[in-house]
This record gives C-alpha cells, sequence and structure tokens, in this order.
C-alpha cells in the first residue's frame, strides 16, 4: 500500500515512471545490461537523452532560440553558477521567499545585488509585484514558486533586462511561455523527477554574452558546446525524468495538468477557507497550487493532527519550521484521491475536535 | 542474460544492488513511498547517508582527521572545484593520461600549473615516477588510474605537500592509506554506483586552510558543514552506492576485492602475453587492474574481432579512439566468469585466425 505522499521534495513521483525504471536496471531495452551499467555515450543511453531532451522542448514550447541542458548540482548550484557566469556589475534579484534568500546570498559572493523588491515584511508570505526594474542590471532574478511560504508568481514581470527564474518546485506544473526568459532553471526533485539531475533552459544568445574568465566546467557554453554531455552526466536521475514526461505527455502535457493541479488545489483550499479550524498562511492571489502551508486554529492539536493523518495514511505533511504547522505539498504525481483522502481527513478531524 | 560487460563506465555494478534498487524504489523498506520520493532530511535517507559514508570510512580505513563527502558533478566538477578552493599561488600536477590533461587544463584557468612529470612523449603508456615535487607549490595533483590508458600508480609519491588524487577508476579496488592523503575523489560510476554522485575524502585541516574568496556552493567548507546535505544531494545514487559498499563488505571488503580484481588481470594479462595475436598496450609494470587496453596484431581483424566477440554476449571492449584497438574495464563488480569467457574468445578467436 503507498501512502499519500504530500512530502515537500525529493517528492511523489508517476508509478508508471517508477515501474519503467525498475525494468530498466536489470536489463534495458532488452540489451542484457542495466540502464545505469551503460556509456552515457552508448547508442542506448543518446536516445535517453535525446528523448528527454525533445519531450522538454515539446511539453514546454521551448523556442529553438533556448538550449535544454541536464546539469548536477540542483538550484543551489545554479544560484553559483548564475552570478559567476552573468554578474558583471550589479544583478536584480526579488526577495520571496526562502530560496530567494539563499539565491541573494550567493549571487553577493560574486558581485553587487540589487533587491528590487521583498516580501520579508510579511514572513514571504505574498509575492510582490509592481516593482521597478533598473535596466543596469546584468538580469533579475524572480523565483516562480516559493517552496515554504506556498506562494507562486501568476504573472511574469515585463523585464527591460535578462530574465532569470527559479522553476524548481512549479517546472511543468502549467504552461509557460519558455522565450520569454533568458534562463531558466529547476531541480528536477518535485515534478520532473529523483534529485541529481537539474534542468537549465538557457537563451543561447545570453550565453553567448558570457564575457568572464571561468573555470571551463562552471560555464553554460562548455555544457551548451557539450550537448550535456561534457561530463558523465546522471544517467540514472535522467532516465526516470524521460520516464515521468512520457506519463506527463501521455496525460494530455501541462495544459492537462494545470487542470487537474488546479482541481487539487480547489479541493484543498476549499476546505481551508470553508473550516474555521484551518487556515492558510499565504496571501490568497499569491497561492500555489504547489506547496500550500496551513495552520490549524488550535495549535496545541498539531501533534495530534500529524499523528492521526499518519493513521490515514498521509504523510509529509509537517510544516516547514520557518512557517510553522503544516504543509500539504501536491506536485503533478500527486493523485486527485490523495488530496481528497486529505481533505476527508481535515473534515473529519475538525469535526471530532471542534 | 545479462551480457559480459566490459564497458568502461558507467560500468557493471553487482547484480545484488541492482535486485535492492529495484525492491527500493516503489516502496522503500516498508515506508509505503519509494526511495526516491522521501525527503533528504526524512529519518529512512538519514540513514542511507549515515551508512554509504560509514561503509566508506570502513571499507577505505578513512581516519577521522578525514571528512567523507557525496557532492555532485563528477572528477570533472572536482577539476574545477581543486584549484578553485586551493591554488593561491601555484599548483604540481602529474601529466599522465587524458584524464591528468583535463584536470591540468582546468587548473590553468584558476592559476600557474607546474606539471612536473608527464608521459605524454609514449601517449602515456606508463605512469611518470622519480619526479621532483616542487615544495612551494600549494598542492601536488595525481591520479590513481588512468582510464583511457590503462596504467595505475602502484606507489605514491612522497610529497612534501598536500596530496590531491582522482582515484575515479580504482577507489574501492585496492587498500589505500587514506590518511596519506589530503583530497580523494571519485566519480561513482566505476566501482561505486551510477554516475551522478562524486565522492570526497578530504583532509579537514586541509580544508580548514582555504583562505580563498568562493561561491559558498564551490566551498569545500559549506559541504563539510552541511555534512553533504547544504543542498539536496542525489539521492538515488547515493542509495545504490550503499547497496554497491554494502555488497563490497559482504564479499570481504578492498583487501578481498584486490585478490578477485587480481585474479582477473592475471587471466586476462596472461593471454595477452602468452598470445602473439594480441599486445598490450601499457607498459607491463604500470598495468591497471581495472581497464587493460589492447591491440590485435592484426587491425585488419578488428571489426570481426568486435563483431565475433558480441555473439559471444561479451560488451564494452572497443577501445578508446586516443588509443585505438580494444580496451577490457574490469572493474570490482565484473565476475571472473566474465574475463573468462573473454579470454576463452580470444584463445578460439586467435587459432581460427592464426
Amino acid at each position: 500500500m503507498r501512502k499519500h505522499n504530500f512530502g515537500a521534495g525529493p517528492g511523489v513521483l508517476p508509478e508508471e515512471a517508477i515501474r519503467k525504471t525498475q525494468e530498466a536496471l536489470y536489463d534495458f531495452n532488452g540489451i542484457g545490461m542495466g540502464a545505469m551499467e551503460i556509456s552515457h555515450r552508448s547508442k542506448e543511453f543518446a536516445a535517453v537523452m535525446d528523448r528527454t531532451r525533445s519531450l522538454t522542448r515539446e511539453l514546454l514550447k521551448v523556442p529553438d532560440t533556448h538550449e535544454i541542458l541536464l546539469l548536477q548540482g540542483g538550484a543551489s548550484g545554479q544560484f553559483a553558477m548564475i552570478p559567476m557566469n552573468f554578474l558583471n556589475g550589479k544583478a536584480a534579484y526579488v526577495e520571496a521567499g526562502a530560496w530567494s534568500v539563499k539565491a541573494i546570498k550567493e549571487a553577493k559572493t560574486a558581485g553587487e545585488v540589487v533587491v528590487v523588491a521583498s516580501s520579508a515584511d510579511k514572513n514571504f508570505n505574498y509575492q510582490p509585484k509592481g516593482y521597478d526594474i533598473p535596466a543596469d542590471c546584468d538580469y533579475l532574478h524572480i523565483t516562480s514558486n516559493e517552496t515554504i511560504h506556498g506562494t507562486q508568481l501568476k504573472a511574469w514581470p515585463d523585464s527591460p533586462i535578462p530574465l532569470v527564474c527559479d522553476m524548481s518546485s512549479d517546472i511543468f506544473s502549467r504552461p509557460v511561455d519558455t522565450g520569454a526568459f533568458d534562463l531558466i532553471y529547476a531541480g528536477a526533485q518535485k515534478n520532473l523527477g529523483p534529485s541529481g539531475v537539474t534542468v537549465v533552459i538557457i537563451k543561447k544568445e545570453f550565453a553567448q554574452g558570457i564575457k568572464k574568465k571561468l573555470p571551463k566546467y562552471f560555464n553554460y557554453n562548455t555544457h551548451i558546446e557539450g550537448e550535456s554531455l561534457y561530463n558523465t552526466p546522471p544517467t540514472l536521475p535522467i532516465l526516470v525524468c524521460m520516464f515521468t514526461l512520457e506519463w506527463l505527455k501521455g496525460i494530455g502535457g501541462v495544459e492537462a495538468i494545470e487542470k487537474i493541479n488546479s482541481e487539487k488545489a480547489s479541493l484543498f483550499y476549499g476546505q481551508v477557507d470553508a473550516n474555521p479550524f484551518f487556515t492558510g498562511t499565504a496571501n490568497k492571489e499569491d497561492r500555489s497550487p504547489m506547496n500550500a502551508p496551513f495552520l490549524l486554529a488550535d495549535p496545541k492539536r498539531d501533534a495530534e493532527f500529524l499523528q492521526t493523518a499518519r493513521g490515514k495514511g498521509i504523510e509529509g505533511i509537517k510544516g516547514h519550521r520557518s512557517v510553522g504547522g503544516f504543509r500539504a505539498s501536491m506536485y503533478n504525481a500527486l493523485p486527485v484521491e490523495s488530496v481528497k483522502a486529505l481533505v476527508t481527513f481535515m473534515e473529519e478531524f475538525s469535526k471530532v475536535h471542534a
């Protein structure tokens, strides 16, 4: 019996992708060797790389002006690589949550950072909007979804400078005008696959503008030229990503999953709004369908709530310490049934303790 | 039917580790969630990290003065990180093959490099010995096993400066006096697990001496302080490493595998030395038990040799283009039976075409 997995990541993956991975490990496609045991330059793995990239291109409608890279190091690696490559004078950052704060701190090791807007005044419970973007900065860095605080950007800023976006916790959850960005990056471990692979969608023109003397390995152009095979890529995590994207395509792509994610979010936030026993911590208009932090009206019930949930097979809902209470992460692969189970449990629990 | 997998890496893994990984993917340890789908901070994954590190410490007898890190980026990432962190004035490198050359090229982006010895004069078919090590360099970088050229260091240099070693292609294949090194690193995809995780064994004192202003993510101290959980580690590749190390411990550790590797090497090189149809390309005294490049006396038979081998279930023996001919990689998990199958085939083939 699989649990209802509301974990914030590494999170739930489609059962179809898990089953395909299991099969691939011992004897991949009938070649007599497992998927982990073949050269990254073999024709079998080349097909995995190609398909993972072409599915990414197709599902996110990535234009030909942009390259798709599959790198290592996660979003934290990108926090460092972006300023290393692109911060020449100063860079603009929006501070919308714990992950933005980390990105800013890392960028400051490379140069000057202008924080153009912040929601720190309200513990990041909203997404800053309507701020000015200085035209003399090298790029503007935003975070599309703040995993910890449960806010999501619903509209993209109209930026006069290159736009860089951390989409780690909502990539592939909704259609995105990828052509409007100069660099999108995401650790895989929410909607895409296991941890250990980082997708980077980069405008070639943006990369061509890199002027700094850099270690070869940390220069985006190295990986563009090497087609993400400059060195051995994380082959197994990439394979799982491919299976996950095949599943996503099979159910109708990002347009279809957006509707399913909306349905899950409506179910969950519907309960939170209708039931005085619960409060959502994020500003309503900025609520994320991916991560939903919430509090009990009576925090003395927290431990009991968590434990009773576990008894119902509901896992991963303990809130992050910086927000407290609970958090339901509802990534692409989380079934609607899991949200129904959570909502039913919430209703029952509130009735018993009203 | 599994093939005889002589691939140079990502290479063959123990069947036991593969089976355990398959089982862990859908429902890990009976927790109702798969091993890829749980938080890297969960108690279940914390146990995986702890066990992977403690098995590494136990099997390689890593002293308490050294920290064991599980990072991303492979050896190529380390080629960049090492000089970023430690090259203040100049660094000494031994150029013993294609991988050393890459390490040197990358170090030069960070500062001055002194190549203290090279075997480039003979297409790297031997390991340089008896060279002088300048005491005014920040560190000496060596490569314990050159995967492409098939040479292995049998003795370590007595270095007056910190000793840094790339052990990617022979770590865990033999006992090593780990305490004598300031930094050992290895991409996992030969003897340890799948690609996507890099083991770094670093002397704490060496890391404490880092003086440079660095991106936080690329500073070794960040990962020492964070116990390799500064950011989300590649959880699935680490789990496979743990299973591989459990297998290695089960068969008797590095002392036992060294004997098995010796047996495989004797079988293989015995054939090469006894049969005029074949020539080994590496200097005899420097031959690697891990990677054995060899040529046919009659290179016109190359294509037929490769194809006939395939018919016998022998895979991955095509040589690297820079050496030509063939290469048999015989990593820890390659069964003795596979080497016997190869040797038998070589003998048969030579008789038919003598």
